[in-house]
């Protein structure tokens, strides 16, 4: 099977691409939109570094951990970011937050591995 | 739940993504290198291509369903690609023909949603 | 010297992809954002478009003109909400509709080649 | 007009996902490609890095200038693998060297604005 070490940090990445996504536009359709302007421009940058992180892991890239440190790092600020608008009972938020920090962790182990 | 109608079908196109990758750096590192070139040239394409249909049908895109169609397509040629060398014994083509198929079928799917 | 018949088509592309990425983010920042959410997707879509058909037509791939296809019709729309927003000064609409025309043109005229 | 302080390294990134992939495809379809293995993994890599550098940098990112230094950094990488197929006379090695090093500089300069 073509199963590399990493599978589990790949999909958490890939995860990550497709919420990430999906929350910029449901921030985007919520009435407080001009609040969420951070998040989104948030998330879209989380969708920049997931995708490259998923794309050099799973070419067996030389610099794998350092696009990981990277997206850990990226994950965790939307993370932080989405975990604001949590009480304000954004769901697609709490969503996001979850996949980012399951990735962020995804990519911590990666980089002890 | 951040749950678009199109869940199954972005999860297959980003499998793609990831599996399309590890096949072609698996073909590079063949010995018949040489004639893996279009498999590779095809891996690569694909994931060009799912890529985008993840983006965009994440994103709720207004042209979702002419990405699927495309990206159908880029699939199956892909997929009948690798399952050439299928009997050559490369486990990592056999993989990536099935995910291939497996998002064609789920582009299919979502066109006729 | 790497220079395939479709370097400007390429170059077109890319240019797009910035620019609609800056658009999303100043339209983002506009009082106004409410009014702006569908340009704000469909820049976005832009992006994933742009990026697939530049990416495939370097790859020299196979579905060069297919991809073309699509991306100029995607881009022809974002260039439509964008004209929109002209007359209300919005500059950033302005840059970013030229730059999707030129770059629907030049699909054009690569799928004419 | 859209001009981000960043313009000439968002287009030093984008000219580099070009080049890259072309790189790529004319190594595979170099008689010696066995030996050009490294240089096509690293020309992917440099692809996606490039891309998400682009990305991240257009949507005005919080985290541009830390996506700058990995970019520099697989550039570079990149460049040197490159220039040692130069000798051997291939072109397409000696275009990719000089637009990785031109990127790595303009991160470089990205970083210290």
């Amino acid at each position: 099977m073509i199963q590399t070490k990493f599978q589990s940090c790949i999909e958490a990445c890939l995860d990550c691409v497709a919420i990430c996504n999906q929350c910029a536009i449901a921030c985007l359709n919520e009435k407080e939109v001009a609040h969420l302007k951070k998040c989104i421009q948030l998330n879209l940058e989380c969708v920049a570094i997931c995708q490259a992180a998923a794309n050099i892991l799973s070419l067996d890239g030389k610099f794998s951990k350092d696009i990981c440190k990277l997206c850990m790092e990226i994950c965790n600020a939307c993370a932080e970011e989405c975990e604001k608008h949590v009480a304000m009972g954004m769901e697609h938020c709490r969503e996001c937050a979850e996949a980012c920090r399951k990735c962020a962790q995804a990519c911590e182990e990666m980089m002890a591995a």
